[in-house]
């Protein structure tokens, strides 16, 4: 019993180290697509994200269902909760990069980037896979240095994200109104798929230390 | 102790309808902000959503407590569950209030809503805070049909957000790119926010019965 107890406690960390990676993967394949113009990579990831949601809701189930029959304590029960507090970010990841890939998708065979915003978005893309691919890493190692690297990489998306309003409400910006959605939706996207990851990356604080008061969202909320 | 306990979890449930009580209040105002540009109103929402935050984390820590101290089973565990899995999307909520009114703020003395889209937004703006009204009773008396109440107002405000785009991507559209940013941002948060309120009735059905299989998210989700 204690053997099988221990088995799906590694199973629902294992589990979400899967989930991460598999939104390292789409965020990669959203950010290209969407670079690219590649329709059919978009699709891909369009179609993928059903298999993010599917994992996210049996990761779920798993819990709940450790929770009721193992009545786990210390560490087990901080891995437990972390999966039932994170799991809906992660598929919020997912989510944000399938809106990626089907604004890509959707202005097909125009780009999906206004002119004059490639480089901007090219940089948010790469740090959004960085991120996720650090994600992965503190997920599967506990390392908290990564931590730390993810809220450095959020804050530099954030300044992004701005540069992109200051960019669209600027008067040198020629865009229709087409291409200022597409701008404003993107840039959103980008942002806010960091801004999961670093929330997440504060609960793998908890998780790591069972300290709830090292949680920086905690620290900050008490602090204002 | 068993008295103690009883009154931990009842407090985890009225906690759980404080937040969203907080959260009514918070769409309440951002919306009317956003529609008169009150721009005490907008900081006044903006404000409060601190508190709805520290609440939200607040209700983490003591549903693990509960979990470390007092290993609920069946419809207990399922009430500490629910609290860890929709604190979040309460807070969410709450969030895109907040964001609303920054939208109303940021473009005092101008009206933040976009020419020609005002009959649009007082439309979501009142299924925003009806769905939150709902939310809280669904909350407070697990009576499900307010579940799927709120389902459909979440259906008729995805067809408002969609309606958003058709007018800022018609022929028509004569809004520069603010009035366009605006729009966008401001459909984007009234849909969230009511995307939100649906995820948290699923989970809140799953909490009345019981019945994994009965959140139609599941459903859905293995169906597809």
């Amino acid at each position: 019993m204690r053997e099988v107890f221990h088995q799906s406690l590694e199973d629902v960390q294992n589990r979400l180290v899967e989930i991460a990676e598999l939104v390292t993967v789409a965020i990669d394949g959203a950010t290209r697509a969407f670079s690219t113009s590649d329709v059919t990579l978009a699709e891909e990831v369009i179609e993928a994200d059903r298999i993010i949601d599917e994992k996210a809701v049996a990761l779920d189930e798993l819990a709940i269902e450790i929770l009721a029959r193992q009545q786990p304590v210390a560490r087990d029960l901080r891995i437990v909760v972390t999966a039932l507090r994170v799991s809906a970010s992660l598929e919020r990841m997912g989510d944000m990069a399938e809106h990626i890939a089907q604004l890509a998708r959707s202005r097909f065979p125009e780009r999906a980037i206004p002119k004059g915003l490639k480089g901007t978005f090219k940089r948010m893309g790469e740090l959004d896979v960085s991120v996720a691919r650090k994600l992965t890493e503190l997920l599967r190692t506990e390392d908290l240095r990564l931590a730390e690297e993810i809220r450095n990489d959020d804050d530099a998306i954030d300044e992004l994200h701005v540069s992109v309003f200051e960019k669209v409400l600027g008067d040198n910006w020629k865009g229709e109104a087409m291409a200022t959605v597409d701008a404003t939706l993107a840039s959103r996207y980008h942002e806010r798929f960091a801004d999961h990851a670093e929330s997440v990356a504060k609960k793998v604080v908890y998780l790591a230390t069972g300290d709830w008061s090292a949680d920086p969202q905690t620290l900050e909320a008490f602090a204002e």
